[in-house]
């Protein structure tokens, strides 16, 4: 055995995985490779034809296991390690992806691929929003403790709404299935050949709070059928960066990892990325800015901090209170208004100087002073999960003129994205959540203009993640931390993580002008947080459409 | 003497002046013609080559000379008509447009073609706010009993401002300047020879109320060089529809319309308009709806009216008075949003079906049912006239989500010009001036969906005026009284005059559900007019513009 000892992180997204070889010593990325799914999203038809209704969102169980066969030794080879090397396999996945298996972990979509509810749901399958009102409004009703944790609301993505459409639309699947698994427990078990539960999984996604999921009774109201669900969830739950089991037999054909290394309990893509961003100390608030922003932060307290997605015990890492909220629009926003709002003089601009509408709308919206445009904005443009939990909501823009220009109203959304972060930062604070540092990951990392006026409105610097892979490397720490290589999630974190400290820093004058737009944003906030005029708008809107 | 008599009215505009030839017993329009200003609107430099300061807008005297020299001529050409069939020729100008000239009527300008003070002053000429700041906080102060009149506030763009910027930024041509004459009294004064000035222009722009303009004291408290402003106005105002005097032989011989013919009283292009739609009678609201909106009626009812641009005894009609209210922004409102709104793909779209931006929008937004699109926006992008009377206003766009379309924001901007329409028309009702037909003049007459989303939306059927143009029909009327040929403007309107009753009615379901929306907008409309969040967003603009 050479001194180097490897890990492998696989990251699990929505229409690929990654695989990353790691070294334990210091984070090192010596190589990557990254396979699609076969079926990507299956959102129209079945793969044997029959048709979905609207808002299904299915995935393939092969698709998954094809990433282990071809991402992984790609990785390795790409990384030049010997196998031997590597000590331990971690993973992450897509959450609230869940799926029905038999006892033995067989996804019951192979036995009976023809029957859409057999099928694993990808999070954003959205066909369950009746039944989390149902599970929403019982839970109201009935003073249940653990409503507050989830900012008043459960999501219809999540194991309880679609474990319970589940039940009602296709009661013969639902009996058949032993087990109700997110897929980031299943991969495990395809790795181990033993079903482990995660604590991130179960408390994020299926309500498990203070010990227990919701109760029998519980259940039982929502459905008499639904008496004994949580029988098909895991009860005994894994710690985070433990080791669920061994690499089987099977798996190591696979991988061409030696079979018996460590495997990882799973995690979820965003909370692994704190890790990786070494951000799981107490008050290191990680935001993964992408289409949407999720913010996942390690506390040591407990508060009713409100509008979050979740507050989990050991949700992040063991010991510590895991915090997630989020803005559901965010790159989203600025890719529909580049793409509806843009004119053909400025795309042909765009154009000439080799320039995406993003890049050139950026380089004009960059030269103008704070304030300047005249504008404000809500970004609701797809509702606002922290810190109003109304997915009703809708956008607004205030201050146009004849002389408004498109890079004004770009500049004026990014700023109003920005103002949302900032609501959830002071809400945090002044819940008695301390947010000590403010730490950068995702996709929209990449845009400087929009980081620094990120930097300007927090008033406060802003940490990087030093890695264009973070879900992959973080599920590399928490394997190295299963093969006890390092302590624990923080020391390794700590070791393997990559953060630049203070990567944008605030400019004074423009974080003061900022001081008075976002007096005006919160103003506008307050008066539209009832929701009055725009759910009336949005009543308007879908009685007229139907 | 053949047995049909003809009269030719003379409209001249921002960047041409038109005539046309109509018979007196009918109002049939035989033949016209137009002439474009050699120098358009003057705007940057003088014609001598110095450079202007931003906001002026000056215009050249001899252009409009040329319009009478060229397109008169023309137009009795075209008609076919033999000159000595015309018994009279009327005037209409735009307002205010304001010259400086000698006691015979002398241009400043062509005496002093190096100051660009002498030089006539165009309607837009914006350089006065200051001026017009001062007038309307004296008044305020002084409780002068005019200013309610105005709504309040009295325009930077109206005789009064821009006279006090004469005289405090060229005393000199002010002193030089024996008469401070509208244009539109100016060219009948070409025509006569004679110095007229007409009961329209001295109301709306002059400010002359119950008798009187503002007093000596005023005038000397705003500055005491501008005692005596008055008397470069005129006291003896002479009624519209009156014969200001008969053509010179120096008119005759640039029109070759027979020396002797009557000249009418000048008067204003939107006020003349009402003659033209046969709209004289109290309670028909005359809506020339172009770039803006001008709305201007007769009644038998003084009320205070809030937000007027002006209430005139005799402004319109004899004997009646004449309420001007206005809309900042309407076409260019959608001119803007066609301009910087609309993305290539569909830019690409309407040239493949021939069509241009708006037309294409409009085929997009045409299908929708009302409320489809869930928005409701504040048509304030160029401020608000009626009835809050503050430029300082902006634009508001409500409701928008990822899945907002161009087209959905299209009918938005479109629906809320309609319901800032709607809110004139209700104020003048709710302040007991009954409106009782609403009748459309303008370019925008010829859009046939925004015309049906007027009339659902003020639930009333919408008259239509039936000549493409308005205004020079308008002064033709005029002519045709003050040659005798009718005994009233309200009569000639009748004979001459095109109005289409009901053009368009209203769906009921349509309207229905446009109460609903604008009620949202009615709620909107109230938070936003005080105007402390859009005062305070417009004043950190300007201090970032700085």
């Amino acid at each position: 055995m050479s001194a180097d000892r490897y890990v492998v992180g696989v990251d699990f997204g929505t229409l690929s995985g990654r695989a990353v070889v790691v070294r334990v010593a210091d984070g090192a990325e010596l190589g990557s490779a990254v396979h699609e799914y076969a079926h990507g999203v299956i959102e129209e038809r079945l793969p044997g034809g029959d048709r979905l209704p609207p808002g299904w969102a299915l995935q393939s169980p092969e698709d998954w296991r094809d990433v282990l066969r071809h991402a992984v030794p790609a990785a390795v080879a790409a990384a030049g390690v010997a196998p031997a090397d590597i000590i331990g396999i971690g993973t992450d996945f897509t959450a609230c992806t869940v799926l029905p298996t038999a006892a033995d972990g067989t996804p019951l979509a192979e036995r009976h691929p023809d029957r859409p509810h057999a099928w694993p749901k990808l999070w954003k399958h959205h066909a369950a929003q009746p039944h989390a009102d149902r599970i929403n409004a019982l839970a109201a009703e009935r003073g249940e403790p653990w409503l507050a944790r989830y900012g008043g609301k459960i999501s219809s993505e999540w194991e309880w709404a679609k474990g319970l459409q589940l039940l009602e639309e296709d009661p013969e699947t639902y009996a058949a299935a032993d087990r109700w698994i997110e897929a980031a427990d299943w991969i495990v078990w395809q790795l181990t050949g033993a079903e482990s539960r995660n604590v991130c999984t179960a408390g994020y996604k299926g309500i498990h709070q203070d010990g227990a999921y919701p109760s029998e009774e519980f259940a039982a109201a929502l459905d008499p059928g639904f008496a004994g669900f949580t029988a098909k969830l895991g009860h005994d739950l894994a710690p985070l960066g433990g080791r669920a089991g061994r690499l089987s037999a099977e798996a190591a054909g696979w991988t061409g990892l030696p079979e018996g290394v460590a495997v990882a309990v799973g995690n979820v893509d965003a909370h692994v990325t704190a890790a990786a961003a070494d951000a799981v100390r107490p008050g290191r608030m990680v935001a993964i800015m992408g289409t949407s922003t999720c913010h996942v932060m390690a506390s040591d307290r407990l508060a009713e901090v409100p509008g979050m997605c979740g507050v989990v015990r050991d949700g992040i890492v063991p010991g510590l209170w895991g915090y997630e909220a989020g803005q559901s629009g965010v790159g989203d926003i600025f890719g529909w208004f580049a793409e509806t709002s843009v004119p053909a003089s400025y795309a042909r601009e765009a154009d000439a100087r080799g320039m995406s509408a993003h890049e050139y709308l950026t380089s004009l919206a960059e030269r103008q002073r704070v304030g300047e445009h005249g504008l404000v904005a809500l970004d609701w443009h797809n509702g606002n999960r922290s810190v109003l939990v109304d997915h009703d909501l809708s956008g607004v823009l205030v201050g146009q003129t004849l002389a408004t220009r498109p890079e004004d109203v770009y500049r004026a959304l990014i700023e109003a994205t920005a103002f949302g972060a900032r609501v959830i930062v002071e809400t945090f604070e002044s819940s008695g959540v301390p947010v000590e540092e403010f730490v950068v990951a995702g996709g929209l990392l990449g845009n400087r203009f929009l980081m620094q006026v990120y930097a300007d409105v927090l008033r406060r610097p802003l940490s990087a993640i030093g890695s264009g892979q973070g879900p992959a490397l973080g599920s590399a720490i928490h394997a190295a931390v299963a093969a006890g290589a390092h302590p624990d999630i923080t020391a390794a974190a700590a070791a393997m993580g990559k953060r630049v400290p203070a990567a944008f820093t605030p400019d004074p004058a423009r974080a003061d002008a900022y001081d008075r737009l976002y007096a005006e944003y919160r103003r506008l906030h307050d008066h539209f947080a009832d929701g009055a005029l725009l759910h009336r708008l949005r009543a308007i809107r879908n009685e007229a459409a139907r």
